[in-house]
């Protein structure tokens, strides 16, 4: 198995396959009990490291681990010895001593995630770095899929939106195609990265026409400071082209799904009536986050050893 | 039993007795063991969802859910999804997904406790809706004075301050007249509600007046902010005219007792020397407010369905 | 044994000794664990008051606590009812209320945590008052210098740095010179404070001349506010004439060892290189201030009355 949790790039099929099985496997142990936690990682230390604010990620790593019976401490750079101007190293060298066991952390630097693996023995589990990767993200997106859909392979699956600036595009992306889905990003074209055709996905530019063909659609969040000239010309041009209106859902398969990885900002990338319809499964996505992040702290704490045996 | 604590007015006498009783024996259960924790809640999760600071309040809370053995996960709106444009409603159904048996709420805005209810299948405890309700407060405050003068029925109960502003004041005006105590509210004209008319209370302006013939003193919080031109000439002329200093001290029957919600302004609507005083029951009512609020998350989360049974 | 933990200078030998004798047993205890935990703290309640932000010093402590199994709230002053106007006192009234067994603080000024005893009938734990002490650093320094060098007595320490400013220095005076070690202050002028002639120190102003006649150097982090003209003329002159560079380095004993209490100013008073050198225990320290503060927190709360016996 692996040893830290950086990228969804470095998952082979079996190691992704094996996180999404334990998850499943954590809800099924859970179901079964009258209290819901598991004496797992009972002693064991995690430390949320978050350089930026993300208090829906924070909180389902920190329900995960608490389920799993292990001590969470947050440590968050605002206010710490971070803005006095300590490096990362030192702060991973600080964590290292206090006994962490995992640190979870989330920074706006891409890579920062990597660099830490170098000053630290525990594992490291990236929550989010930059624009670069947001792998438990894409592991809790699979599942969701996995678990609504029966399978991955195969699956047509269209992301759609910010695709520049997002690093759940980057992470689902790479995971998808692990798990042998057919990914279409779908974007205006200043909001689609340089490089793109290096990517194992095909790009498109008109929504309507990719609808008819898609099993799950998957849209990112709008940053609305993004909507400007220089990417797009307004907010609300941005909703009429590329926004998930009811129309359009009704183009979709019958069987397709609509996903969202929050927050979302109602009525601009995604239509309230849509966020809320029985095709949306975007409630499962948060409740499978907590599943998904127990099985990677499970397996890398753990000392799970298999994977590839 | 209930299954939301919304509001101190939605409480019948069996209900509310059921709650100070189930507080006291909370008190007995935790005195007689050498660990003063009850295992009753493992494995529950109990959320903190702020929107607005209180620190004495959350770690209230807080306190009570881990002497019961549950699981406490703070969300604070600062720097949150909230404070990127998530609706209440994507809050409240990715807390609900991450598993939040209960949901204690404070926010700004009268009624936010209420619509949480819509979108959760756990329980909403109201810890304060802008200036609507506090419910555990007044709660609180009843366990007290049942403690020290041991009755709520036929007390004479005086509110003293700023009534129009106070959430403190609403809920223990519906909850003391529950319990048969009759109120006075004592307060300069500009800081009584329009509408005050259709309460269970008496209004009075003369504080020296109303001394004599009171069991209870709840002296309520100024806010400085609001001790302007519009509301109340100045502080000083608010402190001569509504604060309870030693002279007004001695004008009480002998038996009264003094109350605050905290945190006080000493000097200001309290002399130092009669929060210090024998009869202030100030520091129990922190104390209790702890054993209320385990009272109510136990009879919340652990099924318990009496009540009018 | 101690009830408080407020001053290195309140420690005999016998106490400070019993400190480190303790914290070596709770690393024994836990290395022979499957689980890292002890369970003598269950069912007491550390809070950590913390009227400064200081992540890590919030974070050993935290640590410390849960491995001992207590539970832990963190009071913050921001956004607290202490914002709001609260006194010291009335915070102090309500901890306790709320059942607080210890409270652990750090205040920014000098004799905070003295006053908070007054009121408080758990321990306090003074964690850094203003410029006049922070024992659990100085404790944590001893323990490891007496781990890597095997004694205290009639070692040659070197202090160097902003000595005016620093709780840190003061903490480490005291209690070095208990343990009969030999402290040397080297800083500019300016940087010493008045009445420095009444501490059993030596003084000077030539870091290179005291080296050769040092078993441990402990540099004190430079605060860059106040590298100015009032204090010192600038952060490069500071860094050239007091800071610790490989060169320097070089003219310690064989077996001298450097500390530094974190975070650092890698290249300013400390060089990476000498940061990173083997000689360095500065990660040590870290690891050692979570068993120094177990120790702390197991003696001031399981009811040790040993030491003097």
């Amino acid at each position: 198995m692996i040893e830290h949790l950086l990228s969804a790039a470095d998952l082979d099929l079996e190691s992704a396959t094996l996180i999404l099985d334990t998850a499943k496997e954590m809800d099924a142990a859970m179901s079964g009990r009258e209290v819901r936690k598991l004496p797992t990682l009972r002693g064991r230390t995690v430390v949320n490291l978050f350089f930026e604010d993300s208090t829906r990620t924070r909180v389902s790593f920190e329900a995960a681990a608490k389920r799993l019976s292990a001590d969470v401490v947050t440590f968050s750079a605002k206010g710490s010895s971070v803005s006095k101007g300590e490096s990362l190293k030192d702060t991973a060298l600080t964590l290292q001593a206090m006994g962490a066991d995992a640190v979870v952390v989330r920074h706006s630097a891409a890579g920062a995630a990597n660099r830490l693996t170098g000053w630290l023995d525990g594992s490291v589990v990236n929550a989010g770095d930059g624009t670069h990767e947001h792998p438990t993200q894409a592991l809790l997106d699979a599942y969701t899929i996995r678990q609504r859909l029966g399978r991955l392979e195969g699956l047509r699956v269209a992301v759609v939106g910010d695709i520049l600036h997002s690093r759940v595009a980057r992470s689902n992306v790479a995971l998808l195609n692990t798990f042998g889905a057919k990914v279409t990003l779908v974007a205006p074209p200043t909001l689609v990265p340089v490089g793109v055709g290096s990517w194992p996905v095909e790009v498109a530019y008109d929504f309507d026409a990719v609808l008819p063909h898609t099993d799950v659609v998957m849209m990112l969040r709008v940053q609305a400071e993004r909507m400007n000239a220089s990417f797009f010309p307004s907010a609300r041009e941005y909703s009429r082209r590329y926004g998930l209106d009811g129309a359009r859902l009704a183009r979709l398969p019958d069987e397709a799904i609509v996903m969202h990885p929050g927050p979302m900002n109602r009525g601009m990338e995604i239509a309230a009536s849509v966020a809320d319809s029985p095709r949306s499964v975007i409630v499962d996505q948060v409740a499978n986050g907590v599943l998904v992040r127990m099985a990677v702290l499970y397996l890398l704490l753990s000392g799970h050893k298999g994977g590839a045996a």
